[in-house]
């Protein structure tokens, strides 16, 4: 995988990510008491402001050109019978996904945003979609045709999981270029819910129920089974909490390792991040534990009904914006957080003060 | 108060409020269950989309030219010291917002919602707006200057509240004459927390200390003041909650009885309204006394930090999209809530069935 500057080794990536810029924060806040409303009477959309203010450093940001980017991959752990539908899914999805018929495509249309679907690794031949809709890209950037099955051997080597995090990084580096000023992110793999859970176990330091859900419809034995698969793969390749990139390799997915490489870029360019659910989550504990400084650049677009979500929101101290129930990913949490996003971002330079429309300021 | 069709009373305008179309309602769901997402995936869009579905009796509805209603009026009760702010902040936030430097230009704006600004009953002399900015409104249906004190006498008399539930009906009549599908409500009275609070402490038969908050910022003695104000008005005015426009008369606004003629009219023309906070909801509790079958055409848009708003979403039985901890009013939680509204909408319609798309099912 290489770029036209050629490719980056990860810890010069994770070293461009800047702590969030302080004096922008403090004349967010400052200017937020001064604008024609009860002081914080914004509630989530003031701490917002403020954070975006810290993540761009600059007082006031408009969001004009959002973008979402979609990973997609599949997972040789699904031999084992950790979903309800089968890989081919993903194949067909991420083609629904090119011709516009799926959740996120009517989304992220109603949010604003461009789209940009990637095929990092889903199973068989190269998909090559004919006709996309307007404001949606299509994007080849294979590292392999899917992971192995984790329960027998690593489902990557470390050179195809970098491959995939340097996949991620020029995707985004591309969509900045390109003027993108807000990145929520989402991704599809049938079976990721099953390396999701395994990397939080692992990185949290979980047993395997604790963060295992139903994901697109499990019942009760199939989760328990699940949860099972998770702790053997766990135990088998001798996990270890403080090496995040192994466990990615070990027991992640394509798309997951593309993910970490689209936030560690954003993050390195100042571009907010929307995640989206627990499959993003997932990637941002891993480019958390790489880049410690990360967290505060996120955004945690909604809570998720999958139980690890909760731990990797607690992990990376986010709170998220929405709590509507959602279980699908593809993006579409990301995608309906957008516009409080920019609402959010609009209220700083959009309000007038109390003293510039002659408004009588509380006693 | 006529229309070119002159006044309809208000028992006309409330029996027209049909029942939410179950066939309608069915037909969503069954779709819903049929798109390419696991069933149930997309949690509270899903039963949106039902909810929408029923109320515009018809399968697929988009929204086009969402507004939000902004209605203004003036507190006689102010005198009791029971805001921080003066009441002449009332008129001159109506100026901000006719001018487009308040929150719910920048958050109509960012919903993409047409927004009007309706003064009902602001105190002296009419308002007389020069330039206001694109998709903004501002009209005057003046019923009087302001409420009485509710402390001393009823803040209106009955034909006054009658006349503003009208001007409300009238304002929605032609907002739907020109293409509105989806009506956000909000407000803006210095010392319309407490005629809300008097409203749903007398409805709902509570004390007024449980329904009363700090408003624009009142402290821990503030807020013990404002509930014995209401107590004591409760008591004096002998109060019924079998009674919603007596109740709404004695000790309401100007401003709350156009919303109750608002959301009443948009009910009847099978428009989904958004409700703000806990002054819309005050005005949806009223409404829904006087039309029983209102309350499953209504959409709670958050969650305010007042107390007395969750009991008017309790009493009303529903439940907030948004949790963001807004305590602003001016319709910025509705419009905050639009576009998650209109995505929901626009799901049904714009997704592809497996069927369709050529996506296998789980097994």
């Amino acid at each position: 995988m290489t770029t036209a500057t050629g490719p980056r080794p990860l810890d010069e990536l994770v070293a461009s990510i800047a702590p969030l810029d302080r004096d922008a924060m403090e004349q967010a806040a400052h200017r937020l008491d001064r604008l024609t409303k009860p002081p914080g009477s914004l509630g989530r959309l003031e701490t917002l402001a403020i954070q975006l203010a810290g993540i761009r450093g600059e007082l006031v940001m408009t969001v004009e050109r959002p973008a979402i980017a979609v990973f997609a991959g599949d997972h040789g752990i699904t031999r084992q019978g950790v979903s309800p539908y089968p890989t081919e899914v993903t194949r067909q999805m991420v083609a629904n996904f090119a011709s516009g018929g799926a959740a996120i495509n009517v989304l992220a249309r109603a949010a604003g945003a461009d789209l940009i679907v990637v095929d990092v690794g889903v199973a068989g031949v190269p998909l090559a979609p004919a006709v996309v809709p307007a404001r949606t890209r299509f994007v080849d950037a294979r590292v392999a045709a899917g992971t192995r099955d984790f329960s027998q051997e690593p489902a990557m080597t470390d050179d195809e999981a970098l491959a995939a995090i340097e996949a991620g990084r020029r995707i985004v580096d591309e969509l900045v270029d390109g003027g993108c000023d807000l990145l929520g992110v989402g991704e599809m793999g049938i079976g990721n819910t099953t390396a999701s859970s395994a990397i939080v176990a692992a990185l949290a330091g979980r047993p395997a129920i604790e963060v295992t859900g139903r994901g697109t419809g499990l019942d009760d034995a199939g989760v328990r089974h699940k949860a099972a698969v998770i702790d053997a793969a766990i135990a088998r390749h001798a996990l270890d909490p403080r090496q995040p990139i192994q466990a990615l390799a070990a027991v992640g997915g394509l798309e997951i390792a593309a993910l970490v490489g689209a936030i560690l870029a954003a993050a390195a360019a100042r571009i907010p991040v929307v995640l989206d659910g627990f499959i993003t989550g997932a990637a941002a504990l891993v480019a958390s534990r790489v880049a410690p400084g990360l967290a505060p650049r996120l955004i945690a677009s909604h809570r998720s009904s999958e139980p690890g979500h909760g731990i990797v929101l607690e992990a990376l101290g986010l709170d998220p914006i929405l709590d509507l129930g959602l279980r699908l990913g593809e993006g579409s949490g990301a995608a309906l957080a957008i516009p409080v996003v920019a609402a959010a971002a609009a209220i700083v330079g959009g309000m007038t003060t109390f003293e510039d429309a002659g408004v009588t300021d509380r006693a």
